[in-house]
């Protein structure tokens, strides 16, 4: 899916060109910007993915196919609830299949099992990647986990908080120091930037701890640390089955617990309220060690909503609270986690 | 698929005539012996369901569809890891097609999805029941759950220790008392016998939630106490995904945790531990919290491979360790425990 160095996209995020609803098109803006042509949003044209994401540069937004004839794919670029296509969206899906270009989706409607897209793929000559799609039938066992390998596993107080990203930041400052360091993606966004991984949400769920698992036994031969992208929150009432799967599947040795500052209620959820830092520590803690040995050994913060003083501020109240290194890995960089991390590895040889 | 007065049914269980992995057919034959003409196992011709399992009378095992002329339904009647057609048992489901029988299966391989058995049933005019088969795709929302209807939820120790049987006979207690109660199966076992609710672990993991809470919505309208049949175990580390998804979609008022006396490791997983009943109690406790308020009001025992006495001692070390009722419900009725949800009633009238 990633790294084809043929590929030319156009990311459709029409009325969502944000960080949170558009979060496939934010994530691939920033990990793989030379592969983006342009974003796709009729209400934000002529402004850059820089001005609306914070990322990409001069990378334009577009209002339809002809501004990016350099594009030949077309990646739908949101993640709603769900996972159904925008009735709007219908139309510019067949516009692309109709000129001949590709068509990448992290949705959980399958666009390759429309027969009208399949029918315009088949005619124009493209391809359709959905993402999601997968046949997981096995289930964990529990066995052949290599204790040299550290299994870190970013884990959150809510959706969209940032936990693909502080995966991918800490195993990118891992590779920089030298490590075997390995990123498993578990969602649409994060197979999407690594071009491989599990769509673990779309796992049916008995299924759920074997896919991530073998994700595990795959890559742990040949890396010394596996960054495990997380799913959601163990307090999610929509997703908590994904998380407490790929919690279980997983094994981590060490979790990050992600959050974005200033968020009190669950994302989408406005009428439920998030659970304090602390108790959710405790509860992942719990839930992990029912299975193997884990710990949480650092806290990554989103702190996009804060100015530089208070963002200082609240990694201080959180060092404080809750007896953590915390950092936000983009503002602060990932030093203070790596150095939790590193701290692991010791523990590992003595066991 | 159940109480179909035309249903007659020859229930496959070779090699598996046993309370465990034989589940399906041991509560098939507790809950609808007047549609059971006989099992089918090789192995173990010319005996009983009541001597191999303890229920069901003189239907009587045998070696061959043709020993059981009266049949017009195969019933799968094993419950595998995994969920897989065992490969000896293709020649007996095409034989069943083949004579115009219909079949009915649990599995996670969909016996309708199999080119050769869709084109034998095409042939023979029987039908193919894929119980596990749904199409899920709604998250929950955590609205509209109606408070004066009481949520009872078994959950467990480990798979297979009588969650659903615990579920159906609280159930049957309630109407005896004159109560408008339903059991809401979410396993296959439970689909067959009450004829509706949900293969839970068949879903797609974002919608396990979702999936079960539309079982509680669609149900708490005319009545006024759902018994929702737990799945797995919290600390399950191939299952715990389905059990947390469905423990939230839920949000019980009270909760019975279900074991079986006596085991000590995982069901499948002889080289992982199980967690003391205390410490599950608390995590049950904690997880469900999480999403609404909930607490665990009693024990179910499984004491089968227990004498009367040692089955009496177990249940006072329980009550004693807890502080909780408890009973094994086939052994001592399910008194203790509907006494305990009958208290839950005046405390939802308070809130």
């Amino acid at each position: 899916v990633a790294g084809d160095s043929s590929r030319r996209l156009i990311i459709l995020t029409e009325g969502h060109t944000e960080p949170i609803t558009g979060k496939t098109a934010s994530c691939v803006v920033r990990y793989r910007p030379e592969e983006v042509v342009a974003l796709l949003d009729k209400t934000q044209v002529g402004r850059t993915t820089q001005e609306l994401l914070g990322v990409g540069g001069a990378i334009p937004i577009v209002g339809g196919l002809d501004d990016a004839p350099g594009a030949n794919t077309l990646m739908i670029g949101i993640a709603p609830s769900g996972g159904r296509i925008p009735p709007a969206w219908r139309q510019i899906i067949l516009d692309a299949l109709g000129r001949g270009m590709n068509v990448v989706s992290g949705l959980h409607e399958f666009i390759g099992d429309t027969p009208e897209f399949a029918e315009a793929a088949r005619k124009g000559g493209g391809t359709i990647t959905d993402v999601r799609k997968n046949d997981e039938r096995d289930v964990s066992h529990r066995k052949g986990l290599r204790e040299e390998c550290l299994r870190i596993h970013t884990v959150g107080q809510d959706c969209s908080v940032g936990k693909m990203l502080v995966a991918v930041e800490l195993c990118h400052a891992a590779q920089a120091l030298g490590h075997q360091a390995k990123f498993i993606a578990t969602g649409q966004t994060g197979i999407m930037v690594e071009g491989d991984g599990v769509p673990i949400d779309r796992v049916i769920a008995d299924f759920v701890a074997g896919a991530v698992e073998k994700q595990v036994l795959k890559h742990q031969a040949n890396h010394d640390m596996l960054f495990i992208e997380g799913q959601g929150s163990i307090s999610h009432p929509k997703y908590s089955a994904v998380t407490v799967g790929l919690l279980h599947g997983c094994a981590p040795h060490g979790m990050i617990l992600v959050y974005e500052a200033g968020r009190e209620n669950v994302y989408g959820m406005e009428y439920e309220k998030l659970h304090p830092l602390d108790k959710l520590c405790q509860v992942y803690e719990t839930m992990a060690n029912l299975v193997s040995p884990s710990k949480m050994i650092g806290v990554a913060i989103n702190s996009r909503k804060l100015n530089a003083e208070q963002a200082e501020a609240e990694r201080d109240r959180v060092r404080k609270q809750l007896g953590l290194p915390a950092c936000d890995v983009i503002r602060d960089g990932p030093d203070e986690l790596m150095q939790a991390i590193l701290q692991l590895k010791p523990v590992l040889a003595s066991r």
